[in-house]
């Protein structure tokens, strides 16, 4: 059953846990099919390396516009599995890195893994992995080169390797030819009004009355939202007052319409 | 009360005061309901991060043509809260530094705010930041890179801040995917004529007669002015001459309108 | 015979040989005519510069899209031949090198060839070597000078050489004269329908039954297609569960056609 | 009156008086009304930073043709002023300086300014100082920033600054962002014939007949010239050979028409 | 008469005369008369610079498609002469220089050259001395600027010198004004079908009959090629296991027809 | 008298004399009243900064085709004064030199110049001083931007200047405001039928008849010719066979018609 799959995330053996879970703050909602294909099509890659012989190396990149929870997806994967070895590789953890520091990082990141009998890999927000400006355009080949290698490379005798990578601007990893060289692809996307509703109902946000909560989620489904920024709305237009004043566990997360509507105006 | 409300700037505990002190030389004149709409949208914003427990990181880009007073409101929002930690970031502080000298300075600013539980960093003028330059055109990505990490990088566990960013170059920011990279963001704009009015009232500067007032306020609203602007064409058509012949206090700030029809012609 | 000859890989003295032989993971199934006719082109020149007084370097570029099998070809070339010096030029082996690193490790492996009485150079994958990238584009300019001197340099007296280097971007190598820098090319390609029917009989993965297996054929005939990505299509569709149940030997790569089906539709 | 106060220069206290006196070689000739509106502005700008008390940063920008007078003008501005502290930043100061040591320098002649109550700064030519050239088109970006954020930032507490700076390509500023963050401009400009009447009559030099004085202005009159230039082709038509020979002082000054027809015809 | 002229290859007294020998592996074949047209001039240009008293430096362009024969030109033009000091100066010899590097070792051979009483350099392939390719472009302008300077740098008194350089990129040279830095050009090309028999003929390989051999002239003389390309086709079409079986003289020349026209279709 | 005052060259105190005689090697022949007017010009220039008080600077720029003679023509101006400092800088001098160092040598010759009371500089052939190059189009800014500020800098008080420069670009140096930077220019350029027979007739070489000679200037008038490259060919032509078996002096210099025809088809 997919929904009791969601909710047991089983811890791997390894490192980069806690980074993943921050990853996954806003918890992982069932928001529908759509959603639950992908979760799907994710696992039976991650379990066929575990089993393959002659394919030691399974890459899947996901790709989906700002917020619509692709790293969410990539971390839960990851997460969610036993593998002993399951490294985040983020742009975060570059800040001020010189080219040549950065790619010796990624490549030494790499090299661990080889050392793994099972590993994964999740190379988060690509496009900024190799520092991709539209103006110019400029990037980091670098980077871009040593990706291209990396993710193509076979892992050595008897070591499997899943990597599951994530982009919200496939169209220039496309150009790169980093795209073709993942074996596989999975797209998320803008939630649908059920889908949002959905989000909103398993998002654990309160609202005065059912006709309040219904008019939200239409103000939301007149918006391109993904799963993040539905949430990050919800959570801008809750009434801290209310919480302060009467300190009744519901109340706190009560949401109110006309901040919301208000916060709505001024989102990016 | 909104007008109270401008009145009373509660000092904060931390650094940054002075340089912070210094945006807002010309004050801060409430010239309307415009106005009071970002200040509110701007304190909702900051409120909401203080007691969020699921979003420790909320981002407010502040965005208007040269003069209109963003980094004034970037201040007054900075300042007038009781945050234990306020920074400002501006391109001040960088002038010939090199560009991992000046990436590591903003990185440091960031970690010194991860370690505060309720902080606020104020990134002024973006565009200067990352040195952009509209012949070649011209910009440092590395700092384009590090600004779209550190801007939407959740802070540790119980860290929370507040980042509230100007720029006058929206566009640009919009392009580089920058823009998009904050949660909300407000648009400050020029003066309407009947804010202008409100501006040369509330500014302190006196005229020979009620007719001269009307005057100059007419001619300030055949230009495209924001309220820096306005205020310093008020200062550079004050008549020095007078303050120094009769020492009376009104007189120092009285403006001529010939000074101010000429300076007109000059400015840029 | 082609077949026979096919089967029986001699090993030759020398390095890289390991390197080589991952480059034969899947095997190397006779598809059919078009193949046959390369290698035994491959194998003309390759034997013609071991009895050459004239002619002491030939070289071969082999072209063709990514995953038509460019790398196996040169690998077997390479393997089969008993020159006693046998070398692989990989990007895979220059990961984070700086360009001059690159360009001496290029260099000495061919200094180090020269030394040999016969000798073989795989230059794999020569855009990435070059560190092609088509936004800008980019590239290595000294890595492509350096290739272009190399390719036709004649080895010292009474010293032989056979370069055999593969590309998944000919126009590329074609605008940069790097294409017609070399003596002779070969064109691999996408699989005809009857190409990959021999495919996946030749490959050893089974099926329920002749049905599923022409249905799969079928399916896969639909694609642009290399040997490459079919035969990782197979492996990919394997059912693990029923390897893991039964135990029996045929049945562990036994595909299954629906999960074929789906493979495909996330494939990139 | 504004003739006698173009005569008498007030010697400032300070430094880079030798560098402005060498400026102003060809003297200050009033030459008509446009000139006096310009002086008398230049005026009003420096001395409203004097008394200013909200505005203790004033930035005025001349811009015009090549030998329009641009940097006399600004040399003649800051001299005749009793500020303590004058500082002329030249192109001339940086040759062969790379790009950190040019704006170190720079930066370093602002502080020392910040340091002063009452300073004056004139940036001679930015379009040398930033290296533009219209191939490419190619500056020091590095340049470009530092000016955008120098010429902005307000001085310290209780330190006033007058920054006068020229350019003969207000185009490029413009584009570049560094025009509007003057406060204000002003314009030089070719000569009209009567400006170059009068100053022929106002330059010292003679000429044999009234008669020819009046053809050699007319001939002047044709070209596009600045008070540099008139003044130039003036002093290449000087007959040297009559000041040898008859050493009476007016007749070392005398200006051959045919010379002056002559010189005008090689000319660029 | 050339002929004779063209057998007796004049040893000279200096260096790089194994490096010029590699220049003729394939011989030099008198295929006709454009060829000894080239020849002729090639000597009179370099006689003169022998004897002259007035233009103490002599420079000389070969300008053809690749594979037309230009380098074996220019070995010969300098082999065969008895100038005290011969000097090649080739792309192979600067193989992972660094620009500065390259451009000392270059300038260093001029200077060698001007210690000599009479001098010969062979300049060979200028486009690739200069790094030139087709994307971007992308060259090495200190290359360039290096080559414009001393290919027209008159040699110290009593010094003479005649250069002698090859490219296959007169376009590029032209642009940039390298090829007019020469004083003299000639142009190798394609040869035509009487040509390609003469070259044939004289080549030393023998065919089955004459019918055979006047199939492969036919079938040589479909294609575009330089005496280069033919030779080697020839040398790749010949039959080793012949040679290997009988072992007469004559045999191991032989060419086999089908093998020449097998090997025509994999021709870059 | 023109003709005269062109043979007496006289001698000047300082350095770069033997440069200066190596410009000159083909002699100055007076061809006629163009090149008068130029020499006339170039001297008025040259004598107008030795008496002048106000304009202690004087730059003119000799601008024309490839060997239409500019440097000759600099280098006379400069060896016929008698000024005591003269130098040449020229890019020969620069091979191989990094842009900091060329840019260092060429600032401290003009600062041992302000040494001098009296100064000549040449710069010759600006376009390849400033390393400019069609293609891209590259140069080096750096020296751009040097010349453009040392072209116009006044020498101190009691130190003159005359600069005079050559360029064969003149459309760039415009672009590049490099060419208006200078205070007039002069053109050289191809020349004319009558002017060829001049510079026949002046250079000393002679013919069988009167009739080859005037074959032969009818033969150079159909190019386009400087006098540098009509003196080339010249030479080129001159038969040494004559000259060795004679030993007449006037045979030595004979020019053979059909040896000028052959020469006039190769060149470039
Ligand atoms: N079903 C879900 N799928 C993905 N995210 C979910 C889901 N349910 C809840 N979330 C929460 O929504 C947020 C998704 O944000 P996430 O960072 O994954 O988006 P993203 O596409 O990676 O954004 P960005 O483009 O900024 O990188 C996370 O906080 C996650 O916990
Ligand atoms: N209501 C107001 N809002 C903003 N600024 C005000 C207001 N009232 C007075 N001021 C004064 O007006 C000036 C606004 O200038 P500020 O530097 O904020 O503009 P800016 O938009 O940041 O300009 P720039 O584009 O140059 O950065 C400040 O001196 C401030 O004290
Ligand atoms: N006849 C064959 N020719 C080539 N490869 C074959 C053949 N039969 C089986 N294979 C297997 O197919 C795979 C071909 O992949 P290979 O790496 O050579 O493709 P490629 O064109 O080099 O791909 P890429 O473009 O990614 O470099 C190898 O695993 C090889 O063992
Ligand atoms: N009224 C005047 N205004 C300006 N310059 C004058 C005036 N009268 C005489 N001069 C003289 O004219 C010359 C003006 O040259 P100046 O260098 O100021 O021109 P510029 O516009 O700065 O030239 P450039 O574009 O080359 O920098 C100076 O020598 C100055 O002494
Ligand atoms: N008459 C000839 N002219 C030139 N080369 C000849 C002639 N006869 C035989 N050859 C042989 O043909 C070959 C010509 O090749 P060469 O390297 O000179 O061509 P190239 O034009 O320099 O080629 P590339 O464009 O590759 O530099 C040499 O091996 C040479 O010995
Ligand atoms: N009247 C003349 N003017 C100039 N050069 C002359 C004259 N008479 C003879 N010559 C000779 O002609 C040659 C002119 O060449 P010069 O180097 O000056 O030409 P250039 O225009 O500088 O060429 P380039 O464009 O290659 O720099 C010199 O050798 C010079 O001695
Ligand atoms: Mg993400
Ligand atoms: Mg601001
Ligand atoms: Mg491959
Ligand atoms: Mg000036
Ligand atoms: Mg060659
Ligand atoms: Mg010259």
């Amino acid at each position: 059953d997919f929904r009791r799959a969601l909710e047991e995330v089983q811890p791997a053996f390894g490192v980069s846990m806690d980074e993943l879970q921050r990853c996954l703050v806003g918890g992982f909602i069932d928001y529908g099919e759509r959603l639950e294909r992908l979760v799907e099509s994710g696992r039976l890659f991650r379990e066929q390396v575990r089993t393959s012989e002659r394919s030691p190396l399974m890459t899947l990149l996901i790709e989906g516009a700002p917020g619509s929870g692709k790293t969410a997806l990539a971390a839960k994967l990851a997460m969610e599995s036993d593998f002993p070895f399951i490294r985040l590789i983020s742009p975060e953890q570059y800040v001020g890195f010189s080219e040549p520091a950065k790619v010796a990082a990624i490549a030494r990141t790499f090299e661990d893994a080889y050392r793994s009998a099972l590993s994964i890999i999740v190379l988060d927000n690509i496009e900024r992995l190799l520092e991709y400006a539209p103006i110019g355009p400029r990037f980091s080949n670098v980077v871009v080169q040593t990706l291209l290698v990396l993710v193509k490379r076979v892992p050595p005798a008897n070591r499997r390797l899943f990597i599951v990578a994530t982009t919200s601007n496939s169209e220039v990893l496309d150009v790169l030819e980093l795209r073709s060289a993942f074996q596989a692809s999975l797209q998320t996307s803008w939630l649908l009004p059920e889908e949002i509703a959905r989000v909103v109902r398993g998002s654990g946000f309160g609202f005065v009355s059912e006709k309040e909560r219904n008019k939200a989620i239409e103000a939301l489904s007149g918006k391109h939202l993904g799963v993040k920024k539905a949430l990050m709305l919800l959570e801008m237009a809750r009434d801290n007052s209310i919480a302060g004043k009467e300190t009744g566990e519901p109340e706190e997360n009560l949401v109110r319409l006309d901040r919301l509507l208000q916060v709505l105006a001024d989102v990016t």
